[in-house]
């Protein structure tokens, strides 16, 4: 399997996922608030890539069973109903509903991918689920979502995790130099991810606004198996 | 010192550079090569971020004592001099000579950060004097050619390079998340720097093309003390 990793989805062009099975990686917080919601009972999450756009499809299609949620450099967006906090989506907050999620990098990265063959989500939460469901891919695109179009070491690390899960399933891989970096990552943090994700630039900024929690709760490997996928607009759980 | 290191120039607009101090890099082989031949005697590098427009500059302003250089995809360019290999630009060849360069990644990457307060060029060749060179500047910008947009394990080892001598002058750094992979890559790799950039995508496929005493060459630390900085369209030696 050819993979290659995108430290930011300012690395490729829309045109460059065509045909490509893509896994997009937004650890604080997009893609966990994502597997979180969804794992807890919400029908649907319509990612937006501007808040605009977020406020038209709240009020046009989906009224009534809606909530708005997301964040602009990890606040709550005036309006909204949720913020990106994976503590926000509970089930009896969800539960049946469809979100619209606007996050600072998160979502963007999932718009900006949408021509991929196949558009998969991927946290620390669902990782080794991830890894057996595009074990048979021709071509892997792991896309992090970065910080506001740099590079961000969480999202690097969960890549390299996903690289490691593919390894224990004896797939071979052809690696791109972003692939063996972050798997490098990896290693170098895999005996405490919390610890790791803290000490990251937006680690640091989620701690400094209130929010050491979620990165406790985004450092748990594995306590999912869901997948959510996204096709035409929508983001659902892989049946 | 506020210390950032680009993995791409895909990361950031020619905005981002205004005011800050910016160190370009690309082992394989752009800067080893502005290195080298400035080294030898070239009067000058003129960076040019299209291949149309070397042919323009070319035959207008700098004719008689000018040389063509530079490739794509490893390969030199049809009607130009030179090619982009360090060894091309030996004394004889460049003393004098204004030497117009396109390359696929380092002399776009340079034209991008044309708005830096001050632009200058590293590679392992030089970058002992291009730490203590920057070791004042407040707010510091490491920028990777990258490969095509993508990440380059090459010059993100230079990066780390460049952040390792920063410390050994025990100045106080403020490291962002892409500058703290960059070290590590630097500390896995600094055993050996020609083996690990000829393990690199960008090294293997210089091997397949013979230039392997290219990679052996780029990876030697200090042979040169030249600091070359971009002012106003070209490239000379910082006196």
């Amino acid at each position: 399997m050819k993979t290659q990793t995108l430290l930011s989805p300012a690395n490729a062009e829309e045109l460059f996922f065509t045909k490509k099975t893509t896994v997009v990686i937004d650890v604080l917080r997009a893609t966990t608030t994502i597997v979180t919601a969804l794992n807890n009972g919400a029908k649907e999450i319509i990612p937006v890539s501007s808040i605009e756009f977020a406020m038209k499809v709240s009020g046009n299609t989906f009224s009534g069973h809606t909530l708005l949620g997301g964040e602009r450099n990890t606040k709550k967006i005036e309006g909204f109903a949720l913020g990106n906090s994976p503590f926000e989506y509970s089930p009896e907050i969800v539960k049946g509903k469809s979100i619209i999620l606007f996050t600072t990098n998160g979502s963007k990265a999932i718009v900006k991918a949408k021509y991929s063959s196949q558009l998969l989500m991927c946290s620390f939460l669902n990782v080794a689920s991830l890894a057996k469901k595009v074990a048979d891919s021709s071509e892997l695109v792991i896309l992090c979502s970065g910080n506001n179009g740099l590079f961000s070491y969480e999202d690097a690390i969960c890549a390299g995790n996903l690289i490691d899960e593919l390894f224990k399933l004896n797939i071979k891989i052809e690696l791109s130099d972003a692939c063996r970096t972050c798997h490098l990552l990896f290693n170098e943090s895999k005996d405490d991810l919390a610890e790791a994700i803290a000490k990251t630039e937006h680690g640091i900024k989620l701690i400094e606004n209130g929010f050491e929690p979620d990165i406790i709760y985004s450092a748990q490997s594995n306590i999912v198996d869901i997948i959510p996928f996204y096709e035409k607009g929508i983001i659902q759980i892989l049946k």
